[in-house]
């Protein structure tokens, strides 16, 4: 099953491909926006796309030939201003959308943020942010793609801890970056989370059994 | 018939409202921002309501209480940055049409700008308020009400011409406020707006006729 992962030179991103790249059944594809991110990927021998988020559906469209699934994990990061979150978060993602309906890719699964959807959980520092993810979040989910919407909590870089809390609601608290990329491998395979969203922290249960039992 | 103006206290929606004033039909109520502007509307005899674009959806449901029709003519303008473009432009638009949808207030007449519905028309300057403009009016085309989505030229404060070109795209050209507002009333009356966008500059055809006659 050939995954692209985009933003895959991003934090998450990369930790990600490399546990794809580990499983039997997945074979991701990186896309990066220009060709000096190619060599990093490839000397782990991992396929790259050139794909630029400010580009055209239709650009996007040809970076996503012959895939099967697509997580979106890219974001404009906090070093760009507001109008990059306009640009890259929400047309960005909302551009990868039309084009994997037009590609009939059906899996997308995008990586949110804790509490994207409650307006009235939105810290006010990095609402401008939120209004993005949320905006993002909703076109999907009006999409015709089988999606499923990651939204994690504070994102730590600790060891992996391989439990999670999963559920619609949940108080924002931490999760490690490998925690949150083994939730997406495992939400690859859940039938379950089809068309669903959910928060994500790390709690007490294994992450495999947390996504199979999420309802 | 009462028309709720959201953004009152802006170039067009000054216009609009003193027009809605002198119209028979219409019963115009000024939505603002703070008491202080006030004043300047009820020395008019109209009627003034506060509602912030960035509060709660049910502030703004209060705000919408007894109208008949919505015109949502507000913007953050170019003195506030890309953080305002999100949060009033965006997700302000995006909590009117939410309110007015529990409200079942029905019409809505969203004012965007030219082109927004084409990103390979949008000037790279402002393609932040693009992205802002075109999410906004989606929301409303994928809502439940009776939209209109007006999407006017360069705006000039020339005096009014009465004559407009509406089709669904348009060269970007000019159009004065005026005609702008004089387009929205003419548009609150006609059946053949209903669900339908336009681009909107000045030209040959007398306004009624040209919004009668839109396909």
């Amino acid at each position: 099953m050939k995954v692209l992962v985009i933003g895959a030179n991003g934090q998450i991103g990369q930790i990600l491909i490399d546990q794809l790249q580990q499983s039997e059944y997945y074979e991701p594809i990186a896309m990066i926006r220009n060709v000096e991110q190619q060599s990093k990927f490839e000397e782990k021998g991992v396929q790259t796309v050139v794909g630029d988020l400010e580009g055209s559906v239709k650009d996007l469209e040809m970076a996503m030939q012959g895939v099967d699934a697509i997580v979106f994990t890219a974001g404009s990061g906090g070093k760009t201003g507001p109008d990059k979150t306009l640009l890259v978060d929400l047309d960005g993602a909302s551009k990868t959308i039309e084009a994997a309906e037009n590609l009939a890719v059906k899996r997308y699964i995008m990586v949110s943020a804790i509490q994207a959807h409650n307006r009235e959980n939105w810290s006010e520092q990095i609402k401008p942010y939120f209004v993005a993810k949320h905006h993002a979040d909703r076109i999907l989910a009006n999409s015709t793609l089988d999606f499923t919407i990651v939204r994690p909590g504070i994102l730590v870089n600790e060891t992996a801890t391989g439990k999670i809390k999963i559920a619609e609601n949940l108080e924002r608290s931490t999760i490690t970056r490998a925690d949150v990329a083994s939730t997406i491998v495992s939400v690859l395979k859940a039938e379950n989370t089809l068309k669903k969203s959910f928060d994500l922290i790390n709690g007490e249960t294994e992450i495999e059994v947390a996504v199979k039992a999420f309802e």
